[in-house]
């Protein structure tokens, strides 16, 4: 099993809209990459460990394929539509990284 | 529900040993932690979205609460055990966040 995450760094001064993203972005996401996707999870930052500190990332999105060929099958006809829709929600870049689930 | 999250930054020259993290530090610190310790999710970066770039992160693990105060409680009394077991996988600094699960 593999592991799409998508990090939006924390950064002053920028937005974030998580209602969108919650309700509109990951719905249209997981929607256009129907079975493929087998598993959707998002969260939004608190802070870090230190009480009172910033958390790194304002959000996170995790998403979980069989394979990375799974994953580019399923998100390459979308990659437009999708990559299209984060100036709804946030002026910040994310960070993306694949990785392999071990636990 | 709280997600605490340890990031390993995929640094040049650093050591990190899987299978001692997944084997042995994870094992002890769900034990350590209990029933308050929901779910644990650890996975091994292999790459960026981009063919051939780096994972930002070379292993994440994500940690699932009830609350705050249920990883506070959970995780004090054993922080030192937990944080002391570190050199034995890993020379890399990581970076912690608590982040509330939306999906």
């Amino acid at each position: 099993m593999i592991k799409v995450s998508v990090f939006y760094p924390n950064q002053e001064g920028k937005k974030f809209d998580m209602g969108y993203y919650c309700n509109k972005h990951l719905s249209m996401v997981q929607q256009k990459l129907g079975a493929a996707c087998k598993r959707v999870d998002a969260e939004q930052g608190l802070g870090g460990i230190e009480p009172g500190s910033r958390a790194t990332y304002i959000a996170m999105c995790h998403l979980y394929f069989d394979s990375v060929e799974a994953f580019q099958t399923a998100f390459g006809p979308h990659a437009k539509a999708i990559m299209g829709d984060i100036p709804n929600y946030t002026n910040i870049q994310p960070t993306i990284q694949i990785s392999e689930v071990k636990i």
